[in-house]
């Protein structure tokens, strides 16, 4: 098997092989990381199946340790081949309202590929949001699951003003903070990001399950375990990276000295993310980590959703504003990179859309469709893109042309 | 009338005109401050009895404003010329338990003179402590007075635990979190510093008179102002800056965002000292001026007293431990600038109490005034000098030599 991604594999057919791996590797399986900045996720997936190791030529770090943490890794993927669904329901994605999405998509958050050789094999969305769109404005807020009320209701207020003036907020899906804030950005109407750490499909919490389907309606629960699959401990904290990066910026609300909070916290540091965190009274274990990393971590002391912002707004859509470029990925579909496409290079659907909204005031997403002849999905998908680009911009009633 | 400090004048005249001018002039007043930096206390009390300005050669600022700035400031100081008491008794500066401190003595804080022409004219001191030891490890716990009882419970705790380590709270002697700091300091049988910003015999708050007496008893209460003047709204804020000045570092417990603890903590901060506050909840309006500081100032985020402990051991005692050796002025009393006097150059008494101190242990305030046979005022005194100097250090006992 030679090394090196072949330029005639088709999509299809690289998605199948991700969506695949997705079922065999642990996320953050380094030996996988490594073989996939080398070789396609197609040819990785055949090499398993066929029970071959990849990687015998020079560059293919083919030393006698790594040859045997290979053996070692490729042992654990084939012990799961038994699970692995058929190709025909592999392909078929978009069942049960879930779909997936992978590196070069255009959905792909570029800002995923900072996470290098950890960067997820591929990530499952439940929810109709694009979640390139959801992460040009975003905010990870995340906290203890065993929040006080105080740091409930910091977490709610927060979340729901962030979700106001529209921001997106990512969390955990987990009890505490992170259903304070997904339920802040739901009242508020906003979309928000659920990062699990089991498949979207899987009912954990129990206690969340109709807290999910509310997030998957109005943003998006992503997970980078396939379907079915049931959470473990170790799985938090390799999810935590995720959520990290799927905001511009990670707010600790609560988090006591050995909350897994400060690990998305120690996340959002590594990857150069503005840290932030809500004080609270220092008579409370729960706010002690959020102290700590304002003392020790240089973390900005936030009390309110404007002080966020404040910190955010020259930092948000990195990414999303120049699509398709991603660091080190060139960019093939924005032929003006850096200040997005012009409206001719919106796809037909997009330009159509983009059309459809009154050159003064604002409208609402089923008007919107309407007018433009498509469905509630697709625009969705649309205004998402839109927005991304700077075309668009939330407003009142909906969505409105940006005002510049 | 000669500019330039006269070589001749004894102390004890200047001191006097120094306890003087505290009557005549409001502390921080930029006239008096210009005039005695180029005047001897003396000689400006004497102008100003004599209604004859002085500044009439080069480098005296004679320009027309500045001089009709003096006329004016002349008007001002002779308007209280007649509320100025005799010589005799303002010679007799310990009655009723006050006394009076000044520049140049060797229990002034070095420090004080960072002010520049805003130091204080002289500090009348109302108990035995010696003010220049209770500042050599020192911190200025202030904020509101419209405290919670979450700030004052957590003033109190952080006093205390201050107070327990060998550290003096210096406060302003309110109600509402100053109280609770002194309080604390207090029950920790440790020194504390009321700064006033009226006599140090004047009963305000009137609630407060005990805890005055008990600050008094245990530390010292400590005004720019004479006996006997009452509070004024500016002089509380003309008085924060030696709050600030005689702490090693200033720690905000809660303060509201138009909070006077704020400007505290702005003349800590001009000073380049260590400005500190402590979080509360982000729903209290008693803590976001704290907030604020930490996020727009830079303040450090403490929560207990090891925290202000580890941020200020390495600043203790700038200047305690080099006598006389406050900025800009020569060193008389230390040989061995920088590192103290030796025990040869101690003053006969206090080298008597050096010499009481058992060679092992600890022992009490009153047991090494009987074994040095002094009374409990000098070995009060002798041992905040030896303790400023690095001699000796408190113990659970009472007082050791220092260890090292």
């Amino acid at each position: 098997m030679s090394c090196g991604r072949s330029p005639g594999v088709r999509l299809s057919e690289e998605k199948l092989a991700r969506a695949a791996l997705t079922y065999l590797a642990e996320p953050g399986d380094s030996a996988l990381g490594a073989l996939l900045a080398i070789c396609s996720p197609a040819e990785v997936l055949a090499a398993i199946k066929a029970d071959m190791l990849p990687g015998t030529g020079p560059g293919c770090g083919d030393t006698p340790a790594s040859r045997a943490a290979l053996d070692r890794a490729l042992g654990r993927w084939r012990a799961r081949l038994p699970g692995l669904p058929d190709d025909e329901r592999l392909a078929d994605t978009s069942r049960d309202g879930i779909r997936l999405t992978c590196p070069g998509d255009a959905e792909w958050p570029g800002v995923l590929d900072q996470l290098g050789q950890a960067r997820p094999y591929a990530l499952w969305l439940r929810g109709n949001t694009d979640l390139r769109f959801a992460y040009s404005r975003s905010v990870a807020v995340v906290g203890s699951r065993a929040a006080t009320s105080y740091g409930g209701h910091v977490a709610g207020e927060i979340a729901a003003d962030l979700g106001e003036r529209g921001w997106t907020v990512v969390s955990g899906g987990a009890y505490g903070i992170d259903a304070a804030a997904h339920r802040g950005a739901l009242a508020a109407e906003a979309v928000t990001v659920a990062v699990l750490a089991c498949g979207v499909d899987y009912p954990y919490p129990a206690g969340h399950v109709d807290l999910f389907a509310a997030i998957a309606a109005q943003g998006l629960v992503v997970s980078e375990w396939p379907p079915g699959r049931h959470p473990a401990r170790t799985r938090f904290l390799v999810r935590n990276r995720v959520i990290a990066a799927l905001g511009c910026g990670t707010v600790i609300v609560e988090a006591g000295e050995r909350s897994g909070a400060l690990n998305t916290a120690r996340h959002a540091a590594n990857l150069g993310k503005p840290l932030m965190a809500v004080p609270g009274p220092v008579t409370s274990a729960q706010s002690a980590g959020c102290h700590r990393i304002i003392r020790d971590w240089g973390a900005s002391c936030v009390t309110r959703a404007a002080d966020i912002i404040d910190l955010l707004s020259p930092l948000s859509a990195p990414d999303a504003l120049a699509p398709g470029g991603g660091p080190g990925r060139p960019s093939q579909q924005a032929p003006d990179a850096g200040r997005g496409p012009s409206r001719d290079d919106l796809d037909p659907d997009t330009a159509r859309v983009l059309d459809a909204l009154p050159t003064r005031g604002g409208a609402g997403t089923s008007t919107i469709a309407v007018e433009a002849g498509v469905d509630l999905d697709t625009v969705l998908r649309c205004l998402g893109r839109l927005a991304g680009y700077g075309f668009i911009e939330r407003c009142d009633r909906g969505w409105r042309l940006h005002r510049s």
